[in-house]
């Protein structure tokens, strides 16, 4: 039995109506000037942007604004915003949108206190002091409104590495589910899948750690249940609702208490991909990449893939489960192969080189680069 | 779809031999003089206490001791370990053992600071302020040791009622569970059985909160498999993690995320039971009383209960689960009548008082002084 620490000072105000409190919140502790960070403008459509100027206006906060956080956000869009944050003097950053801002807002935090961010994502060194910060969550499918990670890109070395510290805590979340009811099909995909991805990446760690799996499980039905219910009515609030809450849970330490860490060899793989291939969603890559991680690894270690086919599915097998998670991603209209998403099998010796970096990866199976390879080429 | 906030900020550190870390937890934290308070001894037999004042220590922090909390702590005892505090001019209060000291020890945080605390209890005013409070949990029920309640009784005027506020969240929990491995079985059911009241609390309010609903299930199956293990080898520490985990969870905010509070009228009606017989167990009360309040309460609300007998115990319908709830207290020996727990049903006035103030109780169902009458009948 692993030793673990839970500890998660993230105060989520959820529910609709809610974006209206986050002027009181940064009022309330003590922040008269801040940077509002946001990405392409889609919080002016559904009006996200106007409820939150509202509601900075109403609490007297002042604000500054840095617009253009791309998905797959680049360390230089980064340091672009430290130097935003300094010129503006904010004593806080209000991150509004999706994991990408949220991220990006995360490093920013961190860079206008240390002055080479990329120093500590490149050393695996953890953040612990950072520019507060709080968000208004558009997206959910991430989990970064409530964990102390990001995913900085670095276009320049073709890297799309980790940045993670209890420091990167947002101190303040505000999840309306209702400002998703307008999201396109495919977003809320992309959501649920990376959703998905992040509890299975501890689930296959466990074996008697009977709270967590347990949990995990409810999780994953969880997510199913709530896309299955949005393919067919995406005006559900309740569902969205539970899809939003499930997407926070099942990366804020809840769904890997028990486990010590995950395993994240699918995510590395799909960093790799997108590392290359800026242009393709991070759920999108997961749909592809995970069966073809479980795929391969599942015939080692039967009797975890048999639970979680039992448990999640009511399959009977790890190889029955297997295919019904193919099948619910199929229905979804997610993508099945890396030829989808626009890679060719060329790439694959650059993919295994970027994921690997030549040295064996994994927990749940520790990996070569060639069973790596492996696993790219089933990708296809 | 309602609206709420999670906020949890205490920092759990749980698995076997993490009591060492609490000496140092103090030290980072600044407190140099601390008080230590505790019950009638038991942490002395099970190497606890050893293991608390070798931390202390080794870290450098002086404590001075309160001994003697009672189940059911005190008003008056309360008040004697404010004074004990102040006195020793403790900078904060570390709790070891159960949820009576850590109850008693939040009431004695919040009485630092605030002269008359029964007027906080009485008039249901929420505690903003409290001195740091540091737990090393010894038994696993109440939840006490990541929420911010506490339950103190005024043996005078036979009154067992809550305290609340957000200053109460304990700072630091450990929780080892290896040191509940030498517990009597009873205290284990009586830890289990706490711990499923409090997600039932929450649970019958559900309809289509699935993530939250979805949660519950897997900690009320997880208590039951943990418990039932338990049983068969009390040594087993995988399945001891698993209920000390589970049990936490049960009662810190997770349980009852989508459901906006929770019902506590089983919990409300054993308060007035022990406040008549503080010999009386918690967890006993709970296992007579929170199945008469459901064969009261059911057939006017079937989805629901239909549901949880389906998706715990695999029964058809709620008649069949709450048969297999019973029998599943009994096979643990739990006490399954009032009058094994030495009442008679001459008090059932006074419990109805004592209940209700004359008023009516609870939200899944709102019940009349004469319904609640009803219940404690059917619990003889």
């Amino acid at each position: 039995m692993n030793q673990f620490v839970f500890h998660n000072p993230t105060k989520v105000i959820f529910g609709q109506g809610c974006i209206s409190n986050i002027g009181e919140e940064l009022a309330r502790a003590g922040f008269r000037k801040i940077l509002l960070t946001a990405g392409g403008g889609s919080i002016r459509k559904n009006g996200v942007y106007s409820q939150v100027v509202a509601s900075l206006g109403e609490a007297g906060v002042e604000w500054e604004e840095f617009w253009g956080i791309t998905p797959n956000p680049d360390l230089a869009k980064v340091r672009a915003g430290v130097e935003a944050a300094r010129a503006c003097k904010a004593e806080a950053l209000l991150s509004v949108g999706g994991g990408s801002v949220i991220d990006a807002t995360k490093a920013m935090a961190a860079g206008c206190r240390e002055d080479d961010i990329w120093a500590f994502i490149a050393q695996s060194i953890p953040v612990h002091d950072a520019l507060p910060h709080f968000t208004v969550l558009t997206i959910s499918a991430t989990g970064s409104e409530m964990n102390p990670f990001a995913v900085v890109t670095n276009e320049a070395e073709l890297k799309k590495w980790p940045l993670i510290g209890p420091a990167l805590f947002p101190r303040v979340t505000i999840i309306d589910p209702s400002v998703q009811l307008s999201l396109p099909w495919q977003q809320t995909v992309n959501g649920a899948v990376d959703a998905i991805s992040h509890v299975l990446e501890f689930y296959f760690l466990g074996s008697d750690q009977e709270t967590t799996l347990a949990i995990d499980e409810a999780l994953l039905r969880t997510v199913i249940k709530a896309a299955e219910a949005l393919r067919e009515d995406p005006a559900d609030l309740a569902q969205r609702s539970n899809l939003a809450w499930a997407a926070t849970l099942a990366l804020n330490g809840l769904s890997g208490a028990q486990f010590d860490g995950g395993d994240w060899t699918s995510h590395t793989l799909e960093h790799a991909v997108s590392a290359l291939h800026p242009e393709v969603a991070h759920g999108a890559g997961l749909a592809v990449l995970f069966p073809a991680w479980i795929a391969q690894v599942h015939p080692q270690h039967s009797a975890i893939f048999d639970r979680w086919a039992r448990n999640v599915f009511g399959a009977t097998d790890a190889n029955a489960g297997l295919e019904a998670l193919v099948a619910t991603y199929h229905r979804w209209g997610a993508p099945l192969t890396l030829g989808e998403l626009g890679l060719t099998r060329e790439e694959i010796p650059t993919l295994v080189e970027l994921a690997t970096q030549g040295r064996r990866v994994g927990r749940v199976a520790l990996l070569e680069p060639h069973e790596v390879r492996a696993i790219y080429e089933r990708a296809f």
